[in-house]
């Protein structure tokens, strides 16, 4: 039996678009004899689709759309997702289907058991959980068929839920000669392991091969890597389809293929992903340059490394906005990198606008100090100036902010938060030196000294980051320790060994730049945890 | 038997306040010779509680809280609405519950069985639902209790959203006396009429009488109004607490009361919420003062009334920021507006920073024609000076975007976007001409002029609205049947006889505008569908 699982990289409610990568990867799955083509969860209408499958017309055009699926199936069975209307009577109108269509016929539906509604996921909010679990007989093969989540056996690699059910456990007296797994599994750093894990104990527990097709591509904060994967019925690897691209993964159940590695370090799947991300932002919304600040600092000079292998150095356009507290050091580091990169550099000294502002305000302001307003003001001008930019020649602006800085309002709203696309904002600021690293290590592209010197805003005379924050190792850790693993400040100093009252503080600092953070831009999820979506605090609140 | 309903109005999270307001009730409880009081859901932790539930040390804080309360239960049942753990193993470690406290000790809970998860409730993100009705047996009657959703038995009132289960009708067979309900049931223009005729069908269903206790007090962009009611046997209602404040409802089940009528006319509804909302999310997170844009046009002569009203004529405020575009009229318009309502205000001149930036950027936009750009630096400059007052003075900046120019993406992004809260960001226009009406009705106080004049945005020479739009009556059209009732473009244009393509530019251009939804203040919900967390869909999209 030969199964090709179609990664595709649908576009959200795209479904024309989307129908042909299926009509596509079909035709090629004709060519090459297959027997089982298999596509991603909602490969229909992409993942997440989100409140489109409220609207009664979306869902008639999917229903629409599915028919030519159908029509096109002539000679193999095709197993793709989509949402399906719900003929029973039940809480939510839909279900979260992998449609199953032989030969120009649906021989029927499997519906999704296990609907995660944690984190980024929402999916009790649209559908009913499947009560039973079926096995279909394809081409005289028991074939289990599941979706996503179904397939996390192991019940250690889910953070932030547990289930009643296990799906997988739930076909094992079906005696099932293979799984088939319809997935959007949005990266996270380590995630791609995790589901290597969660197929081998599914194999394992089967005694059968397992086949998992994932999405691939970027939805607005969401990166789906890909690499959907053969695992054989021992539970380990044979096969798999290329991370963060779209392709085509051919596996022929009657031939055992060598086993492979398909783990890259950290560093270079972060890359990937962030550049996954960032390209799919711009091509799937129509845009094609981007332009962002440059202020010589690391935080821009990695976007900027990042928006070149995404969109070309020539689609990128660098703007150097010097003040009077802008350092030599700063214009020569980026400089450099913009030489390093060979993308477009502009220089608009904001000096002129900054001048203009304090005489206008003077009278208001009179005998107060200069405080934090006027650094403000700085980094707001620059926001007006990349956005003028931006409205006059269509760029979208990439904000440059860290996951460390948003985490303690160490930026300016309307200002340095100023963007489309945070491209950083859920990377921290340990990580942003492991990338520069990492991007530096055959030649220089990221100049040494930028890498090297201490993180300053450069918004008052000899400022230092770490004159308003504590050094960022120990904020790293705070933020890790109570975003990610929900831990205690009392908790939190124990196990790092920190003062109680410095954990308290920087927690605080935490909740109380909550109003900032609902104001910036939409930022590429990388973490298990990121400000976005799937972590919902209220602004005003007494706890912390 | 007397019942008190004790209207509070929480801080999300803030255990000790919460507590300390419930206490202060059971003490007035115990004065008056009660023999239950009865509190909002969740009304501990304050609704709705979001991720702080997911915090395992959040919710051992509620535990310890609870255990005060139960001290504080000398003599009378206390009903409390809280978060418990489920000691079952199921999937969300939560329960929405009751706790029945009856003389220091907790009789028991009655969990929450109807979870709303849609629009902006994500109840099954936390909780588990109730499997089981039961009866409470208090002072020798029989007593069912249930939390908000679950009273709704007229299906026909819910929006967005269907049951399964009835938890009303499974009261029935119980014979019950008095149904109790525990409700966090936020404020939309209508739904307080809703709430009555649900109640009132609940009563008629168990032919009993029924008393529900809302929570009262806005919490970021959620209201609730309070109104708690006491509805006879025969449905109709017999008291009420009052709306937008805190209070206590009193209800002696042996003597009838006449029946009162709590309608307000929907204007006045509207007015008093916004007011509730704008006066909470400064209280609650201890800010006094408010700053504003103030234009001379409608939008922001609404939001001045409206916190002058909420925080005080004293705590507001105005900045005018003439252009070179600015008419006399406005001018004048927003002056006498001032005068009327006693404001500070200021003015600031916006063309030396206009002419900073048209210089600096000059060589940049060489031959390109002004447009939109142009238009909008005029309105950053505006946003920045804003932004520049909140962060020396403290003050918290409103923003005056409609729903109507907020759909449209009528909106400067960083620019009259800019603040903290946005006010009247689910009020269409067409709201907006009402609550000034309304506010005018006994002597002027919003200039005639402004009301009458039509709008304009003034950022280029003789602009209106409605050079770029459509009139307002066809966009507020389209807005509440495409986004509150979910219609198809063309079924909107076959109802109310508009052109197609019309339709579908208007859908399209409120699609296209996500992305700067996305990066709003806040804004005060009021309508059954508003633009914020109730509201879900992607930015980049293949759909429309």
């Amino acid at each position: 039996m030969r199964i090709l699982a179609a990664q595709i990289n649908p576009i959200i409610g795209d479904l024309e678009g989307n129908t042909n990568k299926i009509l596509k990867a079909i035709a090629a799955a004709q060519e090459h004899a297959v027997d089982i083509v298999l596509f991603p969860e909602l490969a229909l209408t992409g993942y997440p689709p989100e409140d489109f499958l409220l609207l009664p017309h979306f869902i008639e055009s999917v229903e629409s759309h599915l028919k030519k699926i159908v029509e096109a199936s002539t000679g193999l069975t095709v197993i793709v997702g989509t949402p399906r209307r719900n003929s029973d009577t039940m809480e939510k109108p839909l279900l979260n289907s992998a449609a199953i269509i032989t030969d120009g016929k649906i021989t029927g539906y499997q519906d999704k058991i296990l609907l995660p509604t944690y984190d980024i996921f929402d999916e009790r909010r649209y559908f009913e959980p499947c009560k039973d679990s079926k096995i279909w007989m394809i081409k005289g093969k028991r074939v289990g068929i599941n979706i996503c989540e179904d397939i996390w056996t192991d019940r250690d690699l889910i953070k932030y839920t547990s289930y009643m059910r296990d799906p997988v456990a739930e076909l094992k007296p079906f005696k099932v000669d293979l799984l088939l797994n319809l997935s959007a599994s949005p990266f996270s750093v380590g995630h791609l392991e995790n589901r290597i894990r969660a197929c081998s104990a599914a194999a394992k527990l089967l005694r059968c091969p397992v086949i998992l097709c994932n999405q691939v591509g970027g939805n607005d904060s969401l990166i789906f890597d890909g690499h959907s994967l053969y695992m054989g019925r021992d539970g380990y690897l044979s096969n798999f389809a290329p991370g963060y691209t779209e392709g085509y993964l051919l596996a022929d159940l009657s031939h055992t293929t060598g086993i492979k590695d398909l783990r890259l370090d950290q560093e270079e799947e972060l890359y990937n992903a962030l550049v996954l991300g960032l390209r799919d932002y711009f091509v799937k919304s129509g845009f094609k340059k981007a332009c962002l600040g440059l202020s010589g600092g690391i935080d821009s000079a990695l976007v900027a490394c990042l928006a070149v292998e995404a969109l070309g150095a020539e689609n990128v356009i660098a703007v150097g906005m010097p003040s009077r507290y802008t350092s030599d050091a700063s214009v020569t580091d980026a400089k450099k990198l913009v030489s390093n990169l060979g993308i477009a550099f502009k220089e608009l000294s904001i000096e002129s606008p900054f001048v203009s502002y304090l005489d206008l305000l003077k009278p208001e302001f009179a005998d107060r100090q200069p405080d934090a307003t006027e650094q403000n003001i700085q980094a707001r001008i620059r926001g007006m100036l990349l956005m003028a930019l931006s409205n006059k020649f269509g760029y979208i602006v990439l904000s440059t902010g860290n996951k460390s800085e948003l985490a303690m309002g160490y930026t300016t709203l309307y200002g340095d938060s100023c963007g489309g696309l945070a491209v950083i904002s859920d990377v921290s600021k340990r990580q942003i030196y492991q990338l520069a690293r990492w991007i530096n290590r055959e030649k220089e592209v990221i100049p040494q000294s930028i890498i090297e010197k201490a993180p300053t805003a450069e918004l008052r005379p000899n400022q230092k980051d770490q004159d308003d924050l504590p050094d960022y190792a120990i904020v790293d850790n705070v933020l890790q320790a109570y975003i990610e693993d929900h831990q205690s400040p009392e908790h939190i100093a124990i196990r790092f060994g920190y003062d109680l009252e410095l954990v308290k503080s920087l927690v605080k600092r935490i909740h109380s730049n909550e109003y900032k953070r609902r104001q910036v831009p939409p930022g590429l999820r990388v973490s298990d945890k990121a400000f976005s979506i799937g972590r919902r605090f209220p602004i005003v609140q007494g706890w912390v």
